[in-house]
C-alpha cells in the first residue's frame, strides 16, 4: 500500500472546464500528484438530468478510487449540485471537495448589501444548490440565479470575445444588473474563461468570485489535517484520462498549466 | 415471428433532431408503426470523435434489431457520415438508409451554377461524407462546406429567431454567399428549425434541401420493393425510446407530429 501522502489527489469534471480547478490546485499545491478525469465523450453534463448526471457521476468515482486517491475534487458545479452526497457515500474515508460549498463559503461573506447573483448551467441552477448552501451560511443574502446555457457551447467554439456572444451575455446578466447585486458567482468551471465580457456588463462594482480559488484552499487545509501533503522532492506527475481523445485537450490544458502534457489515457467507463 | 409488413421502422439520432425526419416518414407512410431511439444522455454527437460516434450508433443499432425493426433510418447527419457502413454490417440483411445518401442524391441534380454549399456540424463537415458521395453522382459540381457548431445549441436553447443566432449565422454562411452557391443543403436535421434565418441571409435565389425529405420517399420506395409496407387499418403505433428523460421531448416531439405522443421509455445502453 502507498502512503497517504504519496497517493495521488483525483480532479474530475465533464470535460476539460475542470482544468480551471487544477490549475488553482496546482498554485496552491505544487508538489501533489494529480489524477484528472473528464467524461467528454459524454459532455455537457449541465443540461442533463439529475438521474443521467449521478450515473455518469457514478461510474467516474469509482475509476478514481480504483486508482488509490487520497482526496476527490469534484471540479463541476453541475456534478457538484447535484451528486456531492452520492460520491461521498461512494468514496467513505476518503475525503470529498466540490466547487460549490467552496465557492458558497467564500461568496457569503463577500457581498456589502446582501444581493449575490450566481449564473450556471441548467442542472446547477435548477438542484438551488447555491442559494441553500449561501443562505445555510448567511441567511441575510438575497440570491438570484440564471442559467446560461450557451456559455459553455460559445467558449468551446472558442468564441470568448465576440460580438454575439456579448448579446447573449446582457440579455442573460440583464436581472441581475437590474437587481443591483454586488457579488457575482461563477457557478461554473468554464465560465473564468469569459470574464473580460463578464466584467464589462457587470461593471466596476461587482466583484466576481470563482469557486476554484477557494477549493484549491480546502484542499490543502484539508490535506494538512490529514497530514496527507505530499512532500516529494522531484517534479509531480499529472496523469490525464478521459473517455473520448479530443485535439482540445493538451491545447487548453497546456495553455491553462502553462506546461507541456502528456497524452491522454483513454478509459471505457460503460460497464462501471 | 411477425410478419415483414408488420414489423416497426426504427429510427434514431444522438437527442430530438431526429424527429424532423419521423416527420416526413409519417407524411410519406401514415400506416407504418415506428420505434424512435434518442441517446439524449450523450447528447450532442456533432463535436465529438469518430470512435465514440461509432461506439454509441453501435450499441443503439443493437438495441434496435432486438426490436425486430423492418428497416433502420439514421435520422442524423453525423452518424450517417461516420458510421454508416459499419451500421450496414451489423444490421445484416435490414436495410440500412441514411440521411446523407439521401440528401445528396436530392442536391447533385438541383444545382444550375454547379456550386452547392453544405452546412453540418465539425464531425460531419471533417468526414466529407457529403463531397464524397455527391460528387460520385455528379463530379461537376463545386461543394463547399462550413462546420456550424453553435446551430445545435441555439436550437435546443429555443433562439431559433434572435440577433444573436443571425451574427452567428451570417459570418458562419458569408463564405458560402462569396461563392455564390444556388444550393445549399441542410446538413444536420436540427436545421430546419432555423430555416427563416438562413432563407434572409442566402437569399431568395438559392434552394435549400432538407434530405428527411429525401430519405422519407426512399424508405417508401424501399418498403415497396420488399413488399414491407404495412397494411394495417388500425393507427400506427409510435414507440419512443431514450437513454435520459427530457422534460423537452414531448413538447418538441408533439410540435413536429402534431399529436399528443406516450411518454419515452428509459433504456440503458451501457455493456450494449
Amino acid at each position: 500500500m502507498i502512503e497517504l501522502n504519496k497517493r495521488p489527489v483525483g480532479v474530475f469534471d465533464s470535460g476539460i472546464g475542470g482544468l480551471t480547478v487544477v490549475k488553482s490546485i496546482v498554485e496552491q499545491l505544487p508538489f501533489e500528484d494529480i489524477i484528472y478525469f473528464g467524461d467528454i465523450a459524454r459532455l455537457p453534463y449541465g443540461t442533463k438530468s439529475v438521474a443521467t448526471i449521478r450515473k455518469f457521476a457514478y461510474q467516474t468515482v469509482k475509476f478514481l478510487l480504483e486508482q488509490n486517491v487520497k482526496a476527490i475534487v469534484i471540479a463541476c458545479n453541475t456534478i457538484s449540485a447535484v451528486a456531492k452526497q452520492d460520491i461521498q457515500e461512494l468514496a467513505g474515508d476518503v475525503p470529498v471537495l466540490d466547487v460549490i460549498s467552496a465557492g458558497s463559503a467564500a461568496s457569503s461573506n463577500t457581498s456589502k448589501n446582501n444581493k449575490v447573483g450566481v449564473i450556471a448551467t441548467p442542472a446547477t441552477v435548477n438542484s438551488l444548490a447555491y442559494p441553500k448552501m449561501i443562505n445555510n451560511l448567511n441567511n441575510q443574502l438575497y440570491v438570484s440565479q440564471i442559467a446560461c446555457t450557451l456559455f459553455v457551447p460559445f467558449i468551446e467554439e472558442g468564441y470568448i470575445l465576440h460580438p454575439a456572444l456579448e448579446i447573449i451575455a446582457s440579455e442573460y446578466l440583464q436581472p441581475l444588473v437590474t437587481a443591483k447585486i454586488d457579488t457575482l458567482v461563477l457557478g461554473c468551471t468554464h465560465y473564468p474563461l469569459i470574464l473580460p465580457t463578464l466584467e464589462k456588463i457587470m461593471g466596476d462594482d461587482v466583484t466576481i468570485i470563482d469557486p476554484a480559488i477557494a477549493t484549491s484552499v480546502e484542499l490543502l487545509n484539508i490535506l494538512k489535517q490529514n497530514k496527507a501533503i505530499n512532500d516529494q522532492l522531484h517534479p509531480p506527475k499529472y496523469k490525464f484520462y478521459v473517455t473520448e481523445l479530443s485535439k482540445n485537450f493538451n491545447k487548453i490544458g497546456e495553455l491553462f498549466l502553462n506546461k507541456k502534457l502528456d497524452l491522454p489515457e483513454l478509459v471505457n467507463l460503460d460497464c462501471y
